[in-house]
């Protein structure tokens, strides 16, 4: 057996680590400008809190029966749950609206034939207490403000609304539901057809559902067009509310990249109004998305209307990387110390530079760091070594730097010596 | 079945799960100056990388069957071993010293008759590739340094050696072992006595383990004590080892927190010279601790030196608590907004506020926030409420408060209208 992290389970390794988790805490610190406080929940969780939340199928989760109780537990698939009982035990006598965010690891196990673990980052928030558009739009709009806070300049955000094609599928037999709800959001008619003729669907629901494969696109024109082929008072106060969302949404400076996408109910189970998806180049999958989940909080004791959303932090980092900008936040100055006095290192330190010593070099101090000394610094990625009380060179080619250098740099955030990296975010 | 998170598991709530995290950080921030990387490792892994690394009991663990692999895998009891099959699977080819940190939660099995769940926050460092001195006061100092870094002055550290109290157990039956060190540890003498008869240990063994229960103490008076009791040659080499670590340590300014135990054996079958344990007041445990484990690296392929440390992280808040300073960083202003234009809001959480809106009142803006207003405000840690355009009210007491100190505000680190809580830090 091979020494490896179980199968489909990811080790970060630096600076990568670090790199992802000043990405998540950015994302974190943007929530929490909108009054969204952290909470931490468990990795796992009895199977009966989660199914309370989710339709779980079994063989997409990990399973373990906790000894103490005979309780089947397992890896959470997904944190919305967890913050439902808590909102619904012990926040349940704070005043709403309750804001929440959190960030952390959930398990899922790959469909097809061939199940296997998938372990994913997810950051979010929800927001519970709240039944007016203005939650809405509160969230979705923190949802942009946040990968625009990442440097993520180009993304989609596209807007769906579950209640325009919920009842239609509803008419489609259980085990075809989300095969239905796949084909179309795939926008592919003929497995669309081949789905709901072999679920002996009736022309009527198959026409409602066959019309929403057309109906998404850039801007808000796919409304317009709702409004001509749903003309039933639910799809026009429906259709109403997602204008009106738009609206807002487009006022608050995002028309560049709102879009809606009414075939998109992948999520009927789940959501009950507006929902949304984060897209961009890269991941070859959403960035993350969100919606409303008004019937969630009930099944765990306190009736209540929610919106939230979550962010696929590594498709996050692929999204980043894709458009050119990588996720290279201001970093300290990195230095290796060979035979350097106690007080300099420590005022270095105190500066906040990350300074790693290496043993005392065994030859004189008048000549070059070690070949060895330079390999370390450039495979841990450091900018620079200083060796004695006063000789600097840099790491990338061993080149001396005049050491008074040292006296300007600003050590919070590298530049020096044209080592600095450009910053991926706005400020 | 009661709402809950599994037995043992915790939740943590607003504003502890901000508070508890930015600890967490601060921890690592203090680790990275020394230039130990973050990695981060999956919740569980498989039994046998774990056992590779520990002796684990497997009672104490919580275990799955992974379905994929059939193999067994377990939430990890400590993060370790992962660390060393990181370091000698992805890391083996980076030049030495690896200096590598962590947090995360582990989960650990109470001992006793009644088995629970037991979760532990961690936060550490692990050092491989140095086997002289200098790596152990790098990691003893790092530990001390990183404690008062959040506030803590008043700790213990006490260093350990197991060498020369490990031969001497090596004589007790293995089913016993645990127990002898234990009651070695608690400095029972009877206990021990009584453990050591009913295994048959002989009385040369027997005499060199009582002696050890003597040898603890503030300062090293205890390792001068030591000398004279253990003079065969490896236990003086051993002696020596642990004074000259005792001088250096010393000398970077910890005389006034350390002591000496002698009789700490209990991580015997992990460590291989010097360890060290913290102590505070609150927790009734030991705050962390580490040392050196020359012997785990080879059992994952690389045969190579190493020492660390872990801090339990609830166990130093709790000794913050108790010693009255708590963990109450610089935190950002908290501002209820009602009917307050949208620029300014977005101008206050441009300068790092976290505003969060509640729906516009529906009573005219001359007049105070309503009651529910401010028990939101209060309920969830508001400093301020603003209302309208220029109406600024404090949350504790509702009292009016001139609308012109919003622009004296630093709203990074909130210090205003007397809600300016004092940091715990020395900064």
């Amino acid at each position: 057996m091979p020494l490896s992290a179980p199968g489909g389970m990811r080790d970060h390794l630096p600076p990568d680590a670090a790199l992802r988790a000043s990405l998540t805490g950015r994302l974190l610190a943007a929530f929490e400008t909108f009054g969204y406080e952290r909470v931490t929940t468990p990795a796992f969780e009895y199977a009966e809190v989660i199914e309370r939340g989710l339709e779980v199928d079994r063989r997409d989760v990990l399973r373990f029966v906790e000894p103490d109780t005979g309780e089947v537990a397992l890896l959470r698939p997904d944190i919305t749950p967890q913050i439902a009982r808590i909102v619904a035990t012990s926040l349940r006598d704070r005043p709403a609206p309750w804001r929440l965010c959190y960030s952390g690891t959930v398990l899922r196990r790959a469909r097809g034939r061939a199940r296997r673990n998938r372990q994913l980052a997810q950051a979010g928030v929800e927001h519970v207490g709240t039944a007016s558009l203005e939650a809405d739009v509160e969230v979705i709009r923190l949802a942009a403000d946040s990968l625009r806070g990442v440097g993520l300049s180009r993304f989609r955000l596209e807007l769906g609304q579950v209640r325009i094609g919920k009842s239609a599928l509803a008419a489609v037999p259980d085990g075809l539901r989300h095969a239905a709800a796949d084909a179309l959001a795939r926008k592919d008619g003929l497995d669309l057809e081949r789905v709901l003729v072999s679920g002996r669907v009736l022309k009527r629901e198959r026409k409602r559902l066959g019309a929403l494969l057309e109906l998404y696109g850039d801007g808000d024109e796919a409304i317009v067009r709702a409004r001509r082929r749903f003309k039933d008072e639910a799809s026009r106060a429906a259709l109403d509310e997602l204008a009106a969302l738009y609206e807002r949404l487009a006022a608050l400076g995002l028309s560049d990249v709102l879009g809606v996408d009414l075939g998109e109910l992948r999520g009927h189970a789940y959501y009950t109004g507006a929902s949304f998806t984060l897209l961009a180049e890269g991941p070859g999958e959403p960035l993350g998305g969100g919606g409303r989940y008004d019937r969630l909080l009930e099944r765990f004791g306190l009736a209540a209307p929610a919106t939230g959303f979550g962010v696929d932090v590594e498709n996050l980092w692929w999204a980043l990387s894709a458009a050119g900008v990588g996720w290279s936040p201001p970093r300290p100055a990195r230095i290796v110390a060979l035979d350097v006095p106690d007080a300099l290192i420590d005022a270095l330190r105190s500066r906040g530079a990350h300074v790693a010593t290496l043993p005392a070099p065994s030859v004189p101090r008048n000549v070059a760091p070690s070949v060895a000394a330079l390999e370390f610094a450039q495979a841990w990625g450091y900018d620079a070594l200083l060796f004695g009380a006063d000789r600097l060179v840099r790491a990338s080619d061993g080149v001396a730097l005049p050491f008074g250098e040292l006296a300007n740099v600003d050590f919070e955030a590298w530049a020096f010596g044209g080592t600095s990296e450009p910053s991926a975010t706005d400020e």
